[in-house]
C-alpha cells in the first residue's frame, strides 16, 4: 500500500447557510481545498452525508457536487455511516489513494439541516438509531444519549456537573475559530443553569443542529512531492473502521464503546505508535457523554474517569491530551455527515501550525475519531506531520 | 494492485418481501454468499442502497447488517450513488480488495421499496434526478425518461414499437430465472397494448417497484486459491466509474450517455479486451429507451440504432450480445441499490456455468452496467471466468 499524504483542505463557516443549497454548500469547501492544494482537478471525489435524502430531497450527490464544482465526468459517489459518514468517506478516498487505484482524491463532507420543509431533523437523526427497536419506540437520538448519561452518573457516582468541563473546554477553543457556530464563552454556572433537554442532557451538553461542509485533497506520496503549496506535509498514518449493534440494548455493556477500542487499537498498531505518542485527540463529543465515553475506550482513562480528565484540565489546548482544539463537535459545531472531515480538516490545521490561537505545540501526531450511531460505526484516523 | 475475485454469491428472489424487514432481506442474499464461498466471516461489508431512509426511516445500514448477518465489529458503511448504489459498492469493495487493505469482503445490494410508510417512493426515485432543477419542477423519473424516449423517437424517426423487442427479450429470459419478479412471456402484441405510464412509457417498457437482495464475497487472488468450493474462479478485471451532470438538460446532448462511453472505454483498456471479446452484456434497462442508450453509448450500435440490435435478434441469448440474459431490470425487476449487484451475481452464474436455461454458451467474458439517474452515475465491471 502507498502512503497518502493531505494536499488541501476546505471548510465553511458552520451554521445556517439558509443562502447556499446542499451543492453550494459542498462547493464552498472543496474549491478552497482544491486551492490549497494548489490543484484544478481530481480522479475522484466521495462525499460523506447523512441525510440529504430525508432532509433535502436529493440523493446523488456525488456525480451533484462533482459536476458542480467543475469535475464532470470523474468518478464519485455518496458514503453513509449515519454521523460517521464523513470518516466513511475518508476512509473510502484513504483506500482509493493506499490503494494505487487513484493519485489524486477529493473527500468532502456535507450537511444541510437547518432549512427542511416540514420534515424533521430530529426524525431523521433517529435514522442513525434502530429504527425497528429504538426509534419506533420513539426514542430520539437525545433520548438514547440521555439514557447512556444517566446511566453512567449511576454506575460511576458521577455529578451532572462534572460533564461541564467539556462543554467548558469547547466552548472556549470555538473562540479562536472563525468557523466555529459558536465563539462565546460558557461557564461551569451557565452549564449548570442551561435549559434541560432530555434529563439529564441539558442544551450545553448537546451538540447543534447546523450546516457545513469540509473536503481534504488526498494524494499519494509520489504526487506529494510534486505539489508546489508550500504546507507542511500531513501524512494519513492509520485508518481504521470497527461497528457494534446499532441497538444500545444490544451491547453487552452500554458504557463501553466497543467499536472505539477496536478501531483505534488497529490504528495505533498501523501508525506504529502508542496512544502516549498523541499530541492532540478530535474526538466525537455530540453529546458530553459521548466524549467521557470515548476517552475512556480509546484507554485515556479509567471506566467512570472520562470526566476526570476533563475536570483536572487534561484536556485543554495546554493539557497532557488536547481535544476539541477548534471547538470540537459541541461549539465547532456538528453537520453530521460533514463531521468526519471537518475533525481532519482541524488536526491538519494543528500538525501544520495554522491552528492559530489554538495551536497545539509542536503538534506532530493527532487522532480524529468520528462516531455513527450512538456506538455502531466508530472510525478512526491518525494523521503525522511528516 | 491485487487480482479480486468472486467466491461467492447470492441473492433472494425479487418481488414484494412484506414478511421480511430490510435487514432480513440484506441476510437473506449474505448468508448464501457467504455459504457459497464456503467463509464464515469477512474483514469488511458495504452495503449498496439508495432509499432506505426515505422509505423505511432506516439509515446507518452498514453497522445493521454487519450485525445482524452475524459479523458485528467488522467495518461497515453504506455506499449510494441512487440506481447504481450496488455497482458503487462493489466499486468500494473491490478498491478494498485490490488495493491490499482487506483480503475477504462482503459487498450487499438491498432494497425495500414496496411497503412504504405513507411516503411516495415515486418522490423518492425522483431523488436521483437533480432536486432543485428537475424534482422540484414536477418530473418523476419515469417522466424524465419518457421525455427522452420521445426525443429519441423524434431523432431518429423511431416507432415506439420498436422498443418492445427489449421488453419481449426481458420477459423471455425471466422465465428461467427463478429470483425473477416477472417470469411471464409477452408479446410484441401486448406490448403495444399496455397502459401508457408517461407518454411515450408504457406499463411493458418500465422495470417494476420491488424489494430485493444480492451480495458477493470478494477475494484476494491468495486467497481465492485457499478456497474449497469448487466454483470456477471469476474475476473482477475492470472496475470504472464516470458521471455526467444529473439534469439531463445540462448535458451536451440528452442522447448521449457520456459516462457508460467513458467508463467502458476504461474498463476495456484496464481489462484488456475490446467490446467484440464479450460475451454477454448485463445492461441496465430501467426502461426501454435506457437499454438502446446504452447499446449505443457503449459502441455496440451507431446512434439511432440500438433498437434495431434488439429487432434483429442480437440480443438474446443465442445472439451476438445477449443482454438482461436472466430478465434484466425489466423482468427479474429493479430493487434500486441492490440492481448492480444482482447484474454481477447473474454475470458470474453465466461465466460458472450455472445459468441453468438461460445459459449463454462458452461465456467468458461479461459486462455489467450500472447506471444511477437518467445516465449521471455509471459503474461498468468486466467479469472474466479464468
Amino acid at each position: 500500500m502507498r502512503s497518502v499524504y493531505i494536499a488541501g483542505i476546505g471548510q465553511t463557516p458552520v451554521g445556517e447557510q439558509w443562502s447556499r443549497s446542499l451543492r453550494h454548500v459542498a462547493h464552498d469547501a472543496i474549491i478552497p481545498a482544491l486551492r490549497d492544494a494548489a490543484l484544478e482537478r481530481a480522479d475522484a471525489l466521495y462525499v460523506g452525508n447523512m441525510l440529504s435524502g430525508d432532509l433535502v430531497g436529493q440523493e446523488h450527490l456525488g456525480a451533484l457536487v462533482a459536476d458542480f464544482v467543475g469535475l464532470r465526468g470523474i468518478e464519485a459517489y455518496k458514503v453513509e455511516a449515519a454521523c460517521g459518514s464523513g470518516a466513511a468517506a475518508l476512509r473510502t478516498g484513504y483506500m482509493a489513494v493506499a490503494g494505487g487505484l487513484h493519485d489524486v482524491v477529493i473527500v468532502a463532507g456535507v450537511e444541510k439541516m437547518t432549512d427542511t420543509i416540514g420534515r424533521e431533523t430530529t426524525a431523521g437523526l433517529a435514522m442513525a438509531a434502530d429504527q425497528e427497536y429504538e426509534a419506533a419506540e420513539g426514542v430520539s437520538f437525545v433520548a438514547l444519549n440521555a439514557l447512556l448519561m444517566r446511566r453512567y452518573m449511576h454506575e460511576y457516582d458521577v455529578p451532572h456537573g462534572a460533564f461541564g468541563y467539556f462543554a467548558v473546554n469547547a466552548h472556549h477553543n470555538a473562540i479562536g475559530n472563525p468557523n466555529a457556530m459558536f465563539p462565546t464563552p460558557i461557564t461551569l454556572e451557565s452549564y449548570r443553569r442551561a435549559t434541560m433537554i432530555a434529563d439529564p442532557i441539558n442544551l450545553l451538553d448537546s451538540s447543534p443542529i447546523c450546516d457545513g461542509a469540509a473536503a481534504v485533497v488526498l494524494v499519494s506520496e509520489d504526487f506529494a512531492r510534486t505539489l508546489g503549496n508550500g504546507r507542511r506535509p500531513v501524512r494519513i498514518a492509520a485508518s481504521a473502521v470497527a461497528t457494534d449493534s446499532l441497538a444500545v440494548h444490544d451491547r453487552r455493556d452500554p458504557l463501553w464503546l466497543d467499536a472505539a477500542y477496536i478501531s483505534s487499537r488497529k490504528a495505533f498498531q498501523q501508525a506504529g505508535i502508542t496512544r502516549d505518542d498523541l499530541d492532540l485527540f478530535e474526538l466525537h463529543d455530540a453529546f458530553t457523554i459521548m466524549a467521557a465515553l470515548s476517552l475512556e475506550a480509546n484507554g485515556f482513562a479509567e471506566r467512570g474517569r472520562g470526566v476526570r480528565l476533563a475536570e483536572e484540565g487534561e484536556i485543554t489546548i495546554e493539557g497532557r491530551l488536547p481535544i476539541a482544539t477548534m471547538g470540537g463537535l459541541k461549539a465547532r459545531g456538528h453537520p453530521v455527515g460533514a463531521t468526519g472531515v471537518y475533525q481532519v480538516v482541524e488536526a491538519t490545521l494543528q500538525l501544520q501550525g495554522l491552528a492559530g490561537p489554538n495551536q497545539v505545540q509542536d503538534a506532530n501526531i493527532a487522532m480524529t475519531q468520528n462516531i455513527g450511531g450512538s456506538g455502531a460505526t466508530i472510525l478512526t484516523h491518525i494523521l503525522v506531520g511528516d
